[in-house]
């Protein structure tokens, strides 16, 4: 039911993260009316949302009710119960992506069963449940090895470098995670493509990105990737997009990429928003946010071209003065006048989360280097 | 006081229109909380803005719950009675722009006064009270002349083109309006010079853009004004930073203009964002609304660079079939992939403003076509 009052559709974002925050941005501009089901009223984006319901995502009831409010409902995260997403669906609502997708993304097993299929390249890997599925791994492999649980990873969590068996003890003394191992993988950097697809199977790729990882957390993303090779780029959007197309994929994919001495091999994949699109926010002429609502209300897409020759995304991690101690530091780091910054409103606690910068001109490593002092700045107060 | 979970200042603006809503859009990236105090829950911006009140900014009381619950009280409108702003003020309430600054663009008679001591150059103008002030003034100046009500006008409204006494008398009839009149300047077109100024008094300013009316609406914008003399342009930039300062504005002054053979004079002053300056949010690195608020908040003020050639703003107006039919023409106008979409929300009347296009890239006629394509087809479907 389009909203009464402007006759336009409501969205709905299930998750009220700093995605669904920004997403409600772009919603502003495009008219729409957007809603939330958020876990609390402090929830990133309930705190810059009319329409948030605070309810359980893990609820069918919560989601049905709040889905009853919207004419398609997405999601800000991919935990959603996938029987959940099929009951809406099969009882009429718009859930984008479908119940058909997500289990490419809430299970990593089946994300790489599936690419296998597909003749998509990623990491050597095996299912493990014994140490002895380990040792046969590592014996052809070689250590180190690297672990993964199957579901509820993110930003580094639910992913463990094996150097030894002794290692690996550990992990499956845990019943309550599916593991498998995969080759650690000689990447030469990370990479991105991300992707929009609506219903209708119109899709479109923005340029190819680098991200820099630490510690398992994205710290960095220049987009477009520095000195890729044109082939390259083309290569892994054309991957990414055939991708969307064979999980049909409606909204956002991201491909996460290893660059390798060979070519390039995919490594996790998500369908929503992604912090490797941030940049493109104040770097290209349709950002992500209003892309992924223009994906799943079938709406023409934007053009997804960088307006600048670089523009380099620095997260904001928390440092450990709390949100008084980000706040006093906001001004300084706004001293760079072309520094853009995006706070996400969340509670201030060491190494989260809790915002990014752009920043965008022609020079990479000036514009790198200006993004982590306005970023380091927020963390730590005095330049580095 | 700090909102209690960011720490960060809470702003809030007087007025819920459109203005309001996009200085939400930037709020929501620099990660403070925006409030608003509305005339209606279904106003443009308490749409989309989780903190509103609903209130009557021409009562006392209504403004001093709201500005309680700020850090900084700003205005999306000039109608706020002074004697209230005043009152707010000694009271300890930061507002901006303040009760000094106000009275030149709540009366114009006062703002022309004021430019006119300044050396500021204005059209030739007197005020009047009688049918024999207005021939008084036409006997040197030639008919036509412009008639202005010195305050409440907009959009058109309070300005009337007099071609002989027999026009005058029915405004001389009111008894509720201050009259004055000025020369119909020749001018070749009209101009705006935006700028912001801070609470300490930094200041930064735009490129001068050219304004388009019809029926005295502002029907388009073209940044940066097309083949303007690099020193004009640069004069218009320091007579508006002039102005600012001379009147201490803090937040936004946008300065139309008429340029003419001989240079440019000033038309109307507004110390609010602008519609001359909506093309900022897609065409410079720093929008007009963000700049507001950073400016209030008395932070660094942003790069004011256009990061295109070439950017167009077409407003879009009201059709006749309602919001359902602007509501089925949305895809439609996106079907061109360099639209952006800025709609306001508000219920759509004929010619009412709804909503703005902004287009960037290379090529002026190009652009004034596309974006004048995509205004259209909102108000009235098929393309022109």
């Amino acid at each position: 039911m389009p909203n009464p009052h402007t006759a336009l559709p409501v969205v709905g974002m299930v998750g009220g993260g700093q995605l669904a925050r920004m997403t409600q941005q772009a919603a502003i501009a495009l008219g729409i009316e957007f809603r939330v089901l958020a876990d609390s009223p402090v929830d990133s984006a309930a705190l810059v949302t009319a329409s948030t319901t605070v309810g359980d995502y893990r609820d069918f009831d919560d989601l049905a009710a709040f889905a009853a409010t919207c004419d398609v409902v997405t999601f800000d995260h991919e935990h959603v119960p996938l029987a959940h997403v099929e009951k809406l669906a099969s009882s009429g609502v718009l859930v984008y992506p479908g119940a058909h997708a997500l289990p490419y993304v809430q299970d990593k097993i089946r994300m790489r069963e599936r690419l296998e299929q597909l003749g998509v390249p990623v990491p050597t890997w095996a299912s493990v449940e014994s140490v002895g599925d380990i040792e046969q791994f590592a014996r052809t492999h070689n250590w180190p090895v690297v672990a993964k649980a199957a579901s509820g990873g993110y930003d580094g969590k639910g992913v463990w470098l094996l150097h030894s068996l002794d290692d690996a003890i550990p992990l499956l003394g845990r019943g309550d995670v599916r593991l498998f191992v995969e080759e650690n993988v000689a990447f030469t950097r990370e990479l991105a493509a991300l992707v929009a697809r609506t219903s209708s199977g119109k899709s479109s790729a923005w340029p190819v990105v680098e991200t820099v990882q630490s510690d398992g957390i994205c710290v960095e993303v220049v987009a477009p990737a520095p000195n890729i090779h044109v082939d390259r780029a083309a290569a892994a959007q054309r991957l990414a997009l055939r991708i969307a197309d064979e999980l049909d994929v409606v909204g956002l994919l991201a491909v996460e990429l290893f660059e390798t001495a060979d070519g390039i091999v995919v490594n996790e994949l998500a369908m929503r928003p992604h912090n490797s699109g941030h940049w493109t926010i104040n770097g290209s002429t349709t950002s992500q946010f209003e892309q992924h609502l223009r994906a799943v209300l079938d709406w023409p897409l934007g053009d997804t071209a960088a307006t600048a020759p670089v523009t380099v995304m620095a997260n904001i991690l928390g440092g450990d003065d709390g949100n008084v101690g980000l706040a006093k530091r906001v001004p300084d780091a706004l001293t760079d006048p072309d520094v853009h910054l995006h706070l996400y409103g969340k509670g201030v606690r060491p190494g989260r989360k809790i915002g990014h910068v752009n920043i965008c001109g022609d020079d990479v490593t000036t514009l790198r280097a200006r993004a982590a002092r306005a970023a380091d700045q927020l963390r730590r107060g005095a330049a580095t």
